[in-house]
């Protein structure tokens, strides 16, 4: 259903000034963090990212200005987060700020791995929520919307005053695993309490059952490191070990392992975000994992330096999303099967 | 007087991205509260309601979700505001937040009675100012805008921070009493000395004189129930008793009574919101009233059970109000003459 | 290390005005959903509540007024949230609103059972942030911090925008459990995958390993209700069922049922906020459960009509936070073993 | 009731930093509209006006300067607000963030009579709220308080974001009239439709009926001049004319002829602020009043050139609603009979 | 490069609701300071000035109202601040927020001199910065945008929180001096050490040596009054002496009679804004200047008064940054050569 | 003059709660960024810094925990920003939210050296202002004040919505030049157009003469590189280049050059912020100054590596400053002579 009502000058009322069409002009700035990513999606977007000049000075200050003028604009600033973190986001902050000042309308932060997500509350007294922060400095800067991938915990959406656009890279991670591996003989694993949810929804893509690695403090022997018992079935079976990010790997690995004593036949890994810090290759490339299966949110700097490691794209999916939102489409009907 | 200027591209500016035409879209949203009010303004408007999911749960908290995209709307939520107010207002203000999250554009409050209206400053100390409070509330919780008929203090328009377009009842109800009334020999009362404002406007748009029930306490005797004291002429008159709403119908039946006693020939009563708290529809029922005239801002639960009332319609006036708001045309004609 | 530094009057500035010694003067508000909780807190401070008027006006609106000044004030607004929680709600803005405007100091939120707390995310698109909004309402009422148990998801603490204190049942429950049943043989269970991480610091706290109820759904029967499995060892153990809270008891009936058909021994339940809305009386009393530990962060209407249920206190934890925050000393310190 | 607590010192624990104990510092500031009465205001409490640098450059922009730390400061801004208003309402504000960034703690706006009162809502379309924008500019330029005198309407509490203290100088006007004239004969008269209210709460002090002059525009006959018509009962008594201010006269001065016409005894007036511009003063002494009786809220330039004039000061009250804000004492108090 | 997207409707979304186009609608409003400039803009754009009903009444209070609807419009309020400067500022501020309540989309402060932007900092203890206040003032009115030439310090950009479109009269300044005085002779001389950055860009872009007259007190003689000192060579030279405003004339008269007493053989003036306080004509009429070259920001009385001022228009500047702003061009393409 | 009043107590008012005294309690907190300066600010004020965990994780996210109650606290939070700046500050924002939300009651950020401060208005279109940002994002994070020394524009002050103490070094750079060099025969440098108020200040503090090093281009040759005029007479004498930062030192060690090429007889440097960065230890180590005088804003890595530099402590004035906004002192009066 859909009718038009006359403008006020067909109804004869009396108009000062002057009247035009209103365009929507979409345009996409990247931060230097990894391009690539930035420029895959303004191929498949089919436009030109807009011309930045950027420079980090001597003293370690960032500097930017858009060489063409933003005026207007439905600008989308996408950044990605690898380290070093405060670079990359000092550098987004800037461009919003610019972008604001500039007179562009509308400003979207597509930031793919959400900064500092992992801390967003208070696991004891006198800390930040870092995660909370990041949401208030992008409002701060000038942002009036966010989208992206996996956030660490969906209640990140709330941390932000306006529209929220959160992608899932389980449709891209989990199609891949159909194509390549037995669902039938598949448990979903999660490594520790925290990634059940996420298992979960794996679960249901995949129609596999659950098990956890469980970490129990003995309460008798304080400072004690706790040992990881294996919660559900894995003998036998093609263990797909989930988590939305690998950091440095330590969990993970140590929870292939405690799988292979465990009997698992094979052990592989779906992960959203590679940050991939300090011995996290060393310890990929020596541990039990197959293949271990990741997107491209953040840089991986040398992908031949980790052979059992796949990367997906996540550019399409962000692509589709900016199309959406531009067109005032359905970002949610992306999501659904 | 209109003119057109050339855009950027015509001027010869290089200018990235993608270009598109915008459009305004205008969709109604609906409450719980009283639908019938909503589907009246959405076939005068000639389009459909968004249809929306609402759910009480068991532990009375409210779900909201709307089944249809709305990014980029000029959304207008109509709520109406009868016992239980608090359950509706959370409701709308729920609403509110499920549109601002979901990129609504811009988000008009359609309240057609102001939820605490009367609670509009502190009548002594250590009060809340509760209608400031709802102000505040629906700011807080994504409205842009307001709209609202026949507020009981003409400045709450002032609490919100933003526009507020303010209908008035008085031409709906004026008319229907000027077509049946002998206005030549007609009396505006209003019931105490808070409405006389109000009965001020009845007796320029009608051409009546004033009088007034006046209560009084003695200060010679403290707690003392106050007399009302009628000034003006009502002897032999056709009474018309003004007020913005009866809840209880105390006063306005006690009113009633008084200019009965004090020799009027016929009592009528014109009001904005029917709320009908407790004893109103018997005290109503039993009342000096030959006709009791009010607008649906507010649902009548069941009409027949009070033979003397008249329920006008309020949706014509709404509806069109709307639909100057999303063309950019006047609010203001609306209400002249 | 503590020293004292000379004032300006010593150091010979010029000062005009009047100088007095400034003190902290704590007061306690109480709401009406469950005055005898606030008089608990009360009397283990030592304090009297707030003289305060409050009406339910027949309309449905709320009025509130403190009879007494509380200009300067260290004000603790303590509400519960039982159904109607709109209401409830609504009356501790409205009191929070009268607070600030009568130049209370500093205005602390007490709410034992934060409403709203389970829609604090979206699920699917067009959804509220419903946990959100209320942090939001809070803040805009006048809030300057907020003090509440057990969150459903600790990121709410994120949503407000100052400081929340959030205090934990667990020791209260924990410490009842352990001095009653035999931690030796107990399995502490997870009724699905979204109460994992509260069941993992029950199995910290009680030296207990853990199982998981998964439900899962068939991915190639659309629309097919899921089955719950049984993750982990139950069989002959004392299962203990953890929960933040009990609704309508659905899920954790369920869940105990299941228990009992895996060959547990005994099945016991925890959770912190008793909600019982609609069949959970009913479910509860023809349940598998031997006993069902909860605390009064919301009343339990009627204790005798189900004799499985104890009731444990959680004044004296809420007394000693506002303890804590009055005299400026720590919260955290009360939350570690 | 009143208890202590131990500190955190007693209670053992470590704390690192300097303690010392916190003292309120009253201090009062005045701006050059009417520094006589900020004087009296400050010889009743016994303190001196912090002294300040106030300059009028050439180009008539405004300087201001504070000659004393007011660090720490409970800093009152009294200022007046004759005519040039805007002049004095830029020196208000420009004082105030002269405070708010000299680091004063709290800053209470002083405004014997709130400017713009009478803009308080919208009269037809396309207006300003002005009076809600004096109350942000306030806001904005740091102030945290309010104390004003009779406002134009109540409600103008509600614009403020934060707590107002709105005195009332009825008690001083009433007290003097009931004094010196015969209250037994008297009746209170409203000049308008829109003073109504105000009369009514001197009918309640003096126990005095209420009259009404009352302008009617006949619908019939557009652009024609309303003529007032006296509804109540004034022949051969002491007519008592209230309003809260007297700008022109020209109002009150047609209303006395009218009760004179009408077979008054005797016309006397009672208003809060003397705005007197204009005409009003030549008004007045040609006037039908007997005695005009006023207030200082508003420096009376001659009072010599008005002889029927009698100007009660004000700064009583205001002196002791300043300490009552200063000792966190009652406000509320000192308004009740 | 620019493509289109297909709309919702395209791609089959069911879409409740009323679609229309969107246009945008500029609209020029004028405050009373100066209308002859905001005439000549809107001549420039070839439009008319919003009708508005603009008073000032008795009492000094300033009403506003405009007498077309403003819905929707791309709202530019031009106003001028010569003395009374407060007048002038709170009219446009009123101006503003009745814009605001009118529901304007956009609003844009054009105030070609920046009011109080000499007080753009703390230059001693307990002072305001006026000038920021300024800025917060405009915003909290409701402005969205500023528009300004030669702010007194580059700085003020930064005290508005949104974007500032910062003009520059250097180049209609300059090029009048080019075609007039012979720029191979000329020394560009800053009266002070504060303008001695604004010196610089004239010496860019006339190609000139700079100079300067500073004055140095004598750290051991306290309170003498410093004389200046001519740095540079001015002897034999066209000296072009420069700043951003003439007030009082005093410095600038002051220094050039210095330069001729160091053997300048011309010397001229050019300033941006005439502000002319004062003795500023008089000083002029006997000062040693040849011409003295300002623009109409702000208006000169009697340009007659002042035989060797000469007036150059801004009004085409503004009018091309006005179109630049409205179509989404680039105003910084204005300023460059 | 100093009167006490009484207590509501005193008054016989009814006061519910508890009162005790309120105590100020000063903690100083110290990023990672300069430790030795915040350890030797503590030392001066004797106290010791509150114990802080900060740790930069393998993915460069930054993690900080006060290891004390901070509740309640008047908390300074001293930072310096050599590079990385960005990390610096992130830890600095992160401090202050975590302290924001363990209810410290005040929270003062001191940042010797004002991140972002060269980018403090838009020197082209499209650019940030990023100390303005900067403002931002401390006041975001839950910072109330602001102190640093020398900004690079005193307008910076204006940027923060907030108090400001603004420290100069001047006097500690000046009394050490004073006790050294011979003043009669000085003149001051500045050693650009942008530098000469800075100048002006030594000149009046040392009675010395004005000089400027100006760099002039052809307006007849694009991008010719623009050479160095001296502007003022330094034959012969003793030359006191000054700036607020050495950053590359290029510009500065370039001036020195000139002045000796023009005569100076000597060439010394003064400047407050130790920036440093690239070539700067190159450059100075090459130049013709004979000693460059700085503070310890920043810190100064190696200073064995440039014989020819003298760092002078800023700690001290720091100290004082932060004793007199504990104690409600005078900033100002440091300041002056």
């Amino acid at each position: 259903m859909a009718r038009s009502l006359p403008t006020r000058h067909a109804r004869g009322y009396r108009v000062s000034g002057i009247t035009r069409p209103n365009d929507k002009h979409l345009m996409l700035c990247s931060g230097r963090a990894f391009p690539e990513l930035a420029e895959e999606i303004a191929d498949l977007l089919n436009v030109d990212l807009v011309p930045t000049r950027q420079v980090t000075y001597a003293n370690s200050e960032i500097y930017v200005r858009f060489e063409e003028s933003v005026r207007g604009a439905d600008a989308f600033v996408i950044q990605s987060h690898p380290a070093p973190v405060n670079e990359w986001l000092m550098e987004q902050l800037i461009m919003i700020d610019a972008l604001k000042r500039a007179s562009a309308k509308r400003i979207t932060v597509v930031s793919p791995f959400y900064p500092y997500g992992r801390q967003d509350k208070k696991h004891a007294g006198r800390e930040p929520i870092s995660a909370r922060l990041i949401a208030d400095l992008y409002k701060t800067a000038g942002a009036h919307r966010l989208m992206s991938v996996d956030l660490h915990a969906a209640q990140i959406q709330g941390f932000f005053d306006g529209p929220v656009d959160h992608l899932m890279a389980l449709p891209v991670l989990a199609d891949y695993i159909k194509s390549k591996y037995p669902v039938d003989n598949m448990t979903i694993v999660s490594p520790d309490a925290g990634r059940v949810r996420l298992a979960d929804m794996y679960t249901d893509r995949l129609g596999a059952p659950l098990a956890i690695i469980h970490k129990r403090r003995d309460p008798n022997k304080a400072n004690e490191v706790a040992v990881g018992e294996v919660v559900g079935d894995v003998e036998g079976r093609c263990c797909l070990l989930v988590d939305d990010m690998i950091d440095t790997a330590g969990t993970i690995v140590g929870a292939a392992k405690v799988l292979r004593e465990h009997g698992a036949a094979q052990v592989i890994c779906a992960a959203t975000h590679p940050i991939l810090s300090g011995p996290a290759i060393e310890r990929l490339n020596a541990s039990e994992f197959e293949e271990v299966i990741v997107t491209n949110t953040l840089p991986v700097a040398d992908t031949d330096a980790i052979p059992k490691m796949t990367v997906l794209s996540i550019a399409p999916m962000i692509a589709k999303a900016i199309q959406e939102v531009f067109t005032d489409g359905s970002v949610t009907s992306l999501m659904s099967d």
